[in-house]
């Protein structure tokens, strides 16, 4: 995925429409949970089986990709705004969980590992 | 961003743990909207200033980078599970939005197009 | 539920702590969601069946109860700050879901009434 | 606020419908999330200023008292759903905060009493 185009593209969009100000980082996280709220409602009453992408109709599945575009692009521009690369910060957290998570105390088991004893 | 990369390590990480079981597109909507709640608690007593990133302490900016990267994380890990392409919906997305928000109708003014007339 | 003294408990916690001005009711709409996401994430890898009260462990009831009470506090702080009395909004708001969904369009069907066509 | 009448009465509203397959815990977590997040849509450009009682529109005031009721009836569902009494739980929630937040160290600071430190 090219971020940087994308991030470019959504730098024009807002300079165009003198949106810059704003995307403010506070702001720009409401509208990314804003998103991510629409999503579950997409979802909200699927049981996890209507939710696979097999049992999903055409229109939901549209709704579904609109939904996680509107994410991803916000996700996208508040990184750019904080100047944070979101490339790097994945692996990064991917090497955490990976300590956090040991497989053989993991296997099964998806509560977190500051929780496993409870 | 290497997306495939890192979808690819997202499936190894929960086949090794026995958690695709868990990774239902139901369950990661609800994971990524977790995540999403989070990085709402960082910002919320922020002013729009202190949300600035020269204005965030080293601490805070290590916690949004890590709530940044469960969300990136969480987002890539469903769009696989449900077959959708990242980048191209992002692309379709902005070019409804072109439309959506003409840039003469839009300009200083944030409201989508067909709530501008209340 | 005596929403009054709860209102009232909240203002003198804020008054006593100077945190008034924290609570603008964008920022309380925020912790509201944050709270919301708190919940999610102690709900997003159960079952529905697991999801159940008589299912779920005394640990997670007692978590469960704390974040049901946060988005509650902050439920009654917002609308204490926006002068809505939430009772008569929600009287309100059950009529106009009464005309949203008659009975006889909307049995065994959750999805709302201007998507049923789709 | 009787809670138990609304309670009643979104009962009543789920079994005239045959809605109470979709009402699991699980399910009402995240249709509480996803009110929550429309809330955030319409707080997410405003600043503080705006987002004060006086400075909404007639209009905008009318959507948000709709979503806080969905929020509230949503809240009181869950709490039927799981036996949970709010009312007894929000005061108990409010003892809790006193201790964790003592007005000596929190004046002035609404940072968690955990990140204090930082």
């Amino acid at each position: 995925m090219n971020v940087e185009l994308l991030s470019h593209k959504l730098q024009e969009f807002a300079t165009q429409r003198n949106w810059d100000k704003y995307h403010t980082p506070k702001n720009l996280v409401m509208a990314l949970a804003g998103e991510a709220g629409e999503l579950l409602e997409l979802f909200q009453w699927l049981t996890d089986e209507e939710s696979q992408p097999n049992q999903l109709s055409s229109i939901t599945r549209a709704k579904v990709e609109a939904e996680l575009a509107d994410v991803c692009l916000y996700l996208i521009r508040l990184a750019d705004k904080l100047s944070i690369n979101l490339e790097d910060v994945c692996h990064q957290k991917i090497l955490v969980n990976e300590e956090k998570y040991p497989i053989h105390l993991s296997r099964n088991n998806a509560i977190k590992y500051n929780r496993r004893d409870e």
